[in-house]
């Protein structure tokens, strides 16, 4: 079959991990399947560039960050291909322009538009394994634009799906998706597979293994992903199209994220075009708004809350006196010391009884819910940020998760 | 004027030094003259790539080395192009590719083709400083070639070429070129210019301040080269034309080498074809071969001596008792402990006298001389390595080169 296998900064951090990776592409080639490899930047090169830009500039420039930091996986491609040839195996290295991987938006930000994917096949054809650089591709006049932090993942399912490949692999120092973050819970347990819309409200909600816009490239296309471990030889989790809707009904796992803070607006006029009064300065900011819970109105007035990535908070401050004169709103507080907690799992909003479980675990462990948000697939409480951990082993015990069963 | 301005290594070392170059482009700038950037990659960035390589495998593959090393160059363009546009002054930074460098030839030691550099003169027109990524080009597939170590300068004068530029200044961390190494002769005068064919002597001669095959290219499209200090504000050394040849007939410099090792065919009998026998297999083992002296024949045998760097000696030895063998000779011997030590002027050996000063000189300061060479500009003798800082000194006060009237 045909693999693109992508290997994330920690599993090429050095020379040793470089050959090792090398070894493991070649020992499935053997076993008679074709690979292309796509791999990020080593280690901590890429915050080391950061670093080195900021060091000249102050606010370096967007289009010169982008030429500075495809740098990265450039060095991997090379490394790794001259690993694979040393070792025997042909090989060849592609950057993001010569693997054909074609991108535009705003740079730094850039979104991938196509693969032009003639190179990488022609390679493969002639017997070579494609080494390509994740993370960057480039528009029709050779500028280069970085594709956001974790996009390599990106990179590997467009290719996949450029490609007909059968498979795309997410290649970690982790062996595969969990129920929980097994250093906060002990007993968390390894998902045999898990659905894109599981795995996308996971990762939404912090679990940090794959990219999202990479899940949901491959929900569209159907092309499913293993999430397997690059160091040892373990079973992974397969992220794939949901089959048995009906009979899952089930939490399949506990995400969480540290990074919260809430900006709440008190007593705001309730009338048509409040929200969009809010919201438009901030987004025009480039803030990214994650829960919105406008809460039940009196008097005609009603209380506005909404959280935001802790490193934005400072910039939303700045906004919000202007914001608040706009809308007539008296007064706004914010919070920066706050959590989230999700429950995920694929209708588990249609069964009855998940959302009055997980706010008496809560409770039970003496933890006091700020907001509640939900999605078809997903409940999430914010929480103060130093009962997060706990809050997680409690809805990873009240949902029995350690229990194998519960993974069909 | 337009003034391709070429920035070495140490010049752009780290954040600090490549914000003064940025400050030093934008006087420029400000002065009223277009320049364009060129630069090499930080510091030793190139060598700590070929490190990694090493580790990753013994033996790297040209094409993949090519695209590792690549990566230096480019770094040292993002940054400076972040620090220009960080003061203020429009620029952009251009890989080798993004700039038209079209090269061609073997990885690892490609040959500029030809320059399309529309874009530079786009970006030109637009009012920004290209900044561009000095050592390589890419061919007509998009694959990257490196020119070779120190082949930034050959950037520079291709695009300087192309553009139709007034000026190539090579900004480095000497002030210019020297009568002989300033280290080893305090009495060294800078020199205000100096012909190509002088330059091409001395550097070949060991000089090591511009490439080779730079000081060529422009000899052939007569680009005036400017070496001068990236760091302190003097005047320099133009590299030019020849314009008064018969007035010059004089010494301009001397030039030396401490990596010579020599090997001594003995008693080959003197038939046609010896020499080819002797060469062809160094020439195939990719050993280059310096200067090679024939002694005069007796009996019909013939001395036949070389030399080659230290670094191919060893292999050269391996090869030499077959070679013995293929001509008959019954013995060699050789002596890895040599450096050479020249005269470089326009003239000099058209004119009477500057042999004999040289071997005066040298008798005077007790150096016993091994091998001598010559070319219409320049005289050469191969000398103990441990004689070559006195001979140079012995040679710059023969000919007085520490009287600023020796230099037109």
């Amino acid at each position: 079959m045909l693999v693109v296998q992508k290997y994330g900064g920690t599993s090429v951090a050095d020379a040793e991990r470089i050959r090792h990776v090398a070894g493991r592409i070649i020992r499935r080639v053997r076993q008679g399947d074709q690979v292309v490899a796509v791999v990020s930047a080593m280690g901590s090169a890429t915050d080391d560039l950061i670093d080195l830009a900021l060091q000249v500039a102050p606010d370096p420039d967007p289009r010169e960050l982008d030429m500075l930091l495809s740098t990265g996986e450039q060095v991997s491609v090379a490394l790794l291909a001259m690993a694979l040839k040393a070792l025997g195996q042909e090989a060849v290295g592609l950057t993001g322009q010569q693997a054909g991987i074609i991108a535009q938006g705003r740079h730094y930000q850039g979104r991938i538009s196509r693969v032009e994917a003639d190179r990488v096949r022609a390679e493969l054809a002639a017997g070579r394994v494609p080494v390509v650089a994740g993370y960057w591709g480039v528009n029709e006049q050779q500028e280069i634009f970085t594709l956001g932090r974790g996009a390599s993942d990106t990179t590997a399912v467009a290719l996949a799906i450029a490609l007909g490949a059968d498979l795309c692999e997410n290649c970690k120092d982790v062996e595969g998706i969990y129920t929980a973050d097994p250093r906060i819970v002990p007993t968390a347990r390894k998902l045999k597979d898990i659905a894109y819309e599981e795995m996308l409200e996971m990762a939404t909600q912090g679990a940090q293994v794959m990219h999202n816009r990479a899940v949901e490239l491959a929900s569209v296309y159907n092309v499913p992903i293993l999430v397997t471990s690059s160091m040892v030889e373990a079973p992974g989790t397969l992220i794939r199209g949901e089959t048995e809707l009906e009979e899952r009904n089930r939490v399949r796992g506990i995400a969480h994220d540290l990074d919260v803070a809430k900006i709440t607006v008190r007593r705001v006029p309730d009338r048509p075009g409040i929200a969009a009064n809010i919201f438009e300065p901030l987004a025009e900011a480039g803030i990214s708004v994650d829960t919105i819970v406008q809460n039940a109105s009196e008097d005609n007035l009603t209380d506005l809350s909404f959280t935001v990535s802790r490193a934005d908070l400072r910039r939303a401050e700045q906004l919000m006196p202007e914001i608040c004169a706009r809308v007539g709103a008296p007064e706004w507080s914010s919070n920066a010391n706050l959590g989230k907690v999700s429950i995920v799992g694929v209708g588990i909003q249609t069964a009855p009884g998940y959302a009055a479980r997980m706010f008496r675990a809560l409770y039970d462990a003496g933890i006091n819910i700020e907001l509640i948000s939900t999605s078809e697939i997903r409940l999430t409480c914010i929480i103060a940020a130093d009962r997060v951990h706990d809050a997680v082993r409690a809805l990873h015990d009240a949902f029995e998760l350690e229990r194998p069963d519960a993974d069909v």
